[in-house]
Parts: structure tokens; C-alpha cells; sequence
């Protein structure tokens, strides 16, 4: 292949999803996004299995999204998959091609592949039956922070499921191995564990704020940024199964704006979708809010759509089951509300589940 | 940068847009996609004048259409530049990233352009000031074929446009150089033009349907390859003022299928579209259809939308102009209609303009 030596100063620019106010532009250097934030991609994309005889989906749009596309370059570049974009395809036609070019890999955020299960099955077409062998996600917390995720996602596709992180300011961070757990590279962040808000460092292994610092990169070094997530932990004890020795990681728990204090007791969002995402009378739709309540008392109310298969008949008693879950996992009472399938908006990338209205 | 020896067997896959059925997968090794036909793009490329410090966006969907992938490709792994993708990107954000990110070539269809420009006039954004200094288009006839269609891009964009054509079953095939002549890559590529009737090869220069041969790629070798499109001629005379003693290809005219015999004389769809985008009046959405009218004869019906800031009560002077255009150009009466902007579906990629209604 020909190709031009030292192209730059730039090769891409990222930019952030744009969450906490407009996006931010993050450039990378040839160096900086093929040997560093793509050798921390390469090996999620390695621990997960996939290998240069696999053909690789990557539903994403093709925005300046630097957590998908380093997966995609790493697939084609690094790994040399054959990798297939449909940025702007429609998830019927995602559906079809998958099918007829045969695709053993599918990547993307846990939200967009359970919508695409969805999409399929009320086509009449089961996912299990389109051969893909592994599922890789990114772009919000999956497996590695919301098991239950996992659970959904293997069930729907009949897949492997894989899930990695990580923060376009800095690197790809962690990424979970074939035993399901999550692993850091510590040789490209040093990666702190913070109180939120003495931001003193938390005992080994507790949960926290997490701060990171990029060892490796050049073009836009970050020391001691604040993610502003909330992580459940870093494990120092670092032997796996798997045989690797990085820092185990514990997951993403949710973001500090994302902690919800109802009564004296701290409820996490992630928490609250783990609790949902176990009940299978549950669809992938819900969202969930922070109110005041008629006397002023902070509460939080959690909206749910449920199955389709569901007989609106039961649904009292799946809205009674739920809360009873989450009274149980959180001891807090939760006000929670059946809506009717099709009522909330569907996320394609980023799902935007929590509201507070307290103010 | 690292990357992995002999990938694939494939690294690529094209997918035909399906203009005449089912669309058709087109496969690419890495000497095929990057040796071959990326060699063919990087010469429009660079004749554009496009350089390692250039900032590019190419405005496409990241489907597998290999004519703006390729394009991409050779500008950021062949050329160096920094490219900015933006697959989903509305046409607003679109426009708000290449000001923010000072965007200096622009690519893309040119109907998609030219929509883009608009949508930028109409939220008070003079596309004149955004600073992109180099416009090249392909996927759909552009100025190589309609000269107008590059006028009217110049003078919304301000910059210079450059064009160029191929298919994805064989290679790139044609792009302009800086005096606007189209040249043809007659090292990758063997081109026949032929009568489309009796098949039998027409006089040098003279139009008839185009037929290629690709002298180069090794995956999907195709001889002869009817490419069903009515071009205007390859010049037997090479020289151009440029240097290029490449053959000089003088445009397509339009497919077989779209040339309309009306009262014996034969009308291209290209040709009508010129005419149109020659008049200042009339707007960049418009549609020609071939119908039978009440006698029986075929008869060509052309609906256009004249540009917003003509009064309504101008109208019918817009339409006695296009049609009186129209009878000069082609010897041919056409029934003209007004219609009032908005009424025509807007084409992002591929317009289709055409529609034969006789049968």
C-alpha cells in the first residue's frame, strides 16, 4: 500500500458527545491515534476474539466519535478484518446486509443493538439466526458496568458479549477479557479513585469518582482530568483467570451529576438499569427522573414501557414488581409508572434515561 | 504506524446504489482498493490541487459507495490530509464543523452541495465565508457533464470545483483538471464509446454508450463492462493546456435509458438539466418526466421549482422562459410546470430526476 510518511500534524480530530455543554474538539496526531489510542482499542478487539478472518459491522454514523472509530480502525488497520460502515443504513437494511455479507462481528452501543434485536424480531427475523459471534460495545456502560446488559444482549443475538470504555481526552481505558471482567491499561493511564467530594483518594477497590492521567499521549496530555463518572471500583488484586495482570475494573456505576439522594440514601443511576434491564417483563424503554414531590421531599419516579408480549391486563403487576425491586435493591421507595410500548423516544447512540427536575 | 502485513483477503466492499435492481457487492483487495483504485481517485484528487495541509470534509452517509469512500481514503492515507467524517451530520452541523474546523475542500454529490449551500443562505450563512477554497463532486454528473451545475456551485460556494466519475464495477475513470477538462485514466481503464443500437464503435469523439474495460484491478476483473451511460465523447486529441496528454473525456450526457426520442429527435436528461441550471430563475429541484399525452404521443414534461425570491405572480414568466430555453436547445415543444418551492423531495445523495411514465 502506498502511503505518505509522517502525514499530519493532524490525522483526526475527535469530538466529544457534547453531554455536559458544547463538544469539544480533540486532534490526534498520526502517533497518537494509530499507536497509542488505537493499541488501546486493538486490544479490546483482541481479548474479544476477533481475528483478521472475521467480518466486522460497526453501526455507528460515522460522527467525529473517536470510541467507535478507533474500533473500526483497529479492526481494518490493525487486526485487518474486513470491516463493513453503513453509517447513515436504516436498521432494516443494517439487518439485511449483516445477513448477506455474512457479519461474525457486531459493534456498537448496548442501546442501538437491543433496538436492533428489536427491529428484527418485529420483522419476523430472529438475531440468533444471523451468525454473529461476538458483540462489542462502547459509547455508554454495558456489560462490564450493567451485567444485566450483557445478559440482554447475549440472549438477543446469541452472541458473546464484550464491552469496552474509555474517554476521547484521554485513552481507551479499560476493556472486559473473555471471563467477562473488566481489565485497565495501566501502561497508557494512571487511573485515581476519588471521593467526589473531599476528592481525597477512596480505600483500594471502593467506589468513586474517577480521575485519569494519560501516560502516553502527546498532542493532548490530560493530567488528573475529572471524567465525572462514578466507578464501582478498582480492584488491587489483579490476577484474572484470563492470565492477564492489569488492574481489574469494577465498571461505571454512573456520573457524579447522576448520584440521586433520596432520604439520605445514594442511588445510582447505572444501579437503577441494572435493577430494570433484570426484569423481563421489562422492554429496553424506560427513563427515569429526579422530582420534587408534593411536599417538597425529593423522590425519584421511574418510567417504564413493558414488553411487547405483555397483556396491558398484567401490566399493575409489573409496575408493582419493579418497585418492589428497586425497595429491595435500594431501600427507597420509587415511584414507578407503566407507559404504554412506544411512548418514550428510542436512543440510537447515547441513551439520555435521566432527567432531574428538582429544579 | 502499525499495522498488520497482507490483509484481507478483502478490505473493502462496494455496494452498487442499485439504480437498475438488487444492488451489486463489489469486493477489493488491499492491492485492488488502495494500489488500483485509489490510485485512480488520488489523481483528481490531486489535480484538484487538494494538499497534506488541506482540511476536507467529504459530506457522504459512509454507506459502502466506493466513488466517496475512495475519495476519502486517498485523501487522508494517500494525500495526508486531516478528514473530517460526518456520516448523520445534519446539514446544519455540518455547516457549523466546517467553519469551526476551517474546512478548506469540500466533497460530496452535487446535488447535496448545492442543497447544502442553500440551507446555509437560508439560516443567514453566506457559504461565500466559510473559506472552502476547493469543491470536488462526485457520484452524479457534475460540471465534467454539466457545466451549469458547476456555475451554480462556484458561485454559492465561492470556490473552485473540480468533478470526477467512475464506477465501482471497474475503477475511477475521469476527473478535471485546472482548466476544467475532464482527462480519463487510460492506464487503469479501456474505454469503448459505442453506438448504442448497433454496438458497432462510433468515430472518435462522437457520443454513444460507454463501455469499459479495467486494465489493472484483479479482483472483480471486468471486460467490456456495458456501463449503460451516454457520454458525450472521448477527444482523440489529448493535449490540454494542463500538460495531461491523457484522453480527454467530454462528459456523460446520461444513461441509455434516459435519452427520450421525442417526435424523432433525441433529448439526454443531462441536457435538460443543463439548460435548467442554466436559467437563474429556477432552483435546483426539478423534475422531468416522459409521458403520453392525450393523443397518444410521447410528449416530455418538465416541473420545476423557480428559486424562492421570484414573486409568485412571476411564475408563469419563469415557465414561458425555461420552455421557450427548452425549444431552442432541443427543436423540441416540452409542457413546462410551475411548482411552488417545496414541493419536490430534496436528494441528498443521488438525485433521481428522471421518471419514463409512457408505459
Amino acid at each position: 500500500m502506498m502511503r505518505v510518511p509522517g502525514r499530519g500534524p493532524f490525522i483526526r480530530i475527535g469530538m466529544t458527545s457534547g453531554t455536559t455543554g458544547e463538544p469539544v474538539l480533540i486532534p490526534f496526531t498520526e502517533e497518537d491515534y494509530f499507536g497509542v489510542f488505537c493499541e488501546g482499542a486493538v486490544r479490546s478487539v483482541w481479548a474479544a476474539g476477533i481475528r483478521k478472518e472475521d467480518i466486522v459491522h460497526v453501526a455507528f454514523g460515522f460522527t467525529p466519535f473517536m470510541g467507535l472509530a478507533a474500533s473500526y480502525d483497529s479492526c481494518e488497520h490493525l487486526v485487518g478484518c474486513l470491516v463493513i460502515p453503513g453509517g447513515t443504513w436504516s436498521s432494516l437494511m443494517r439487518l439485511k446486509m449483516i445477513k448477506k455479507l455474512g457479519v461474525t462481528v457486531l459493534m456498537g452501543t448496548p442501546t442501538y443493538l437491543l433496538h436492533l434485536a428489536k427491529v428484527a424480531q418485529d420483522n419476523g427475523i430472529d438475531p440468533r439466526t444471523l451468525g454473529v459471534r461476538i458483540i462489542s460495545t462502547g459509547g455508554e456502560p454495558g456489560a462490564m458496568s450493567i451485567p444485566n446488559t450483557g445478559v440482554r444482549l447475549e440472549k438477543a443475538w446469541g452472541s458473546k458479549v464484550y464491552d469496552f470504555a474509555g474517554t476521547q481526552e484521554t485513552q481507551y481505558m479499560a476493556w472486559t477479557c473473555e471471563e467477562g471482567v473488566g481489565h485497565i491499561n495501566d501502561d497508557l493511564l494512571y487511573c485515581e479513585v476519588l471521593d467526589p467530594e473531599t476528592k481525597e483518594p477512596v480505600e483500594p477497590g471502593q467506589p468513586g469518582e474517577l480521575v485519569l492521567t494519560d501516560l502516553v499521549g502527546k498532542t493532548h496530555p490530560c493530567l488528573r482530568f475529572e471524567t465525572g463518572d462514578i466507578v464501582n471500583g478498582i480492584d488491587p488484586v489483579t490476577s484474572c483467570k484470563c492470565g492477564r495482570t492489569l488492574s481489574i475494573f469494577k465498571g461505571f456505576s454512573g456520573r457524579t451529576g447522576d448520584i440521586i439522594k433520596v432520604r439520605g440514601v445514594c442511588v445510582s443511576v447505572a444501579g437503577i438499569e441494572n435493577v430494570i434491564r433484570g426484569i423481563k417483563e421489562c422492554s429496553d424503554n424506560y427513563e427515569y427522573l429526579a422530582v420534587k414531590n408534593g411536599t417538597g421531599m425529593d423522590e425519584i419516579k421511574v418510567r417504564v414501557e413493558p414488553s411487547k408480549d405483555i397483556d396491558p391486563a398484567q401490566w399493575d403487576d409489573v409496575r408493582k414488581k419493579v418497585a418492589e425491586t428497586l425497595q429491595l435493591s435500594f431501600m427507597v421507595n420509587m415511584d414507578v409508572e407503566i407507559l404504554p410500548p412506544g411512548t418514550l423516544p428510542v436512543f440510537e447512540l447515547k441513551a439520555k434515561r435521566f432527567r432531574d427536575l428538582r429544579n
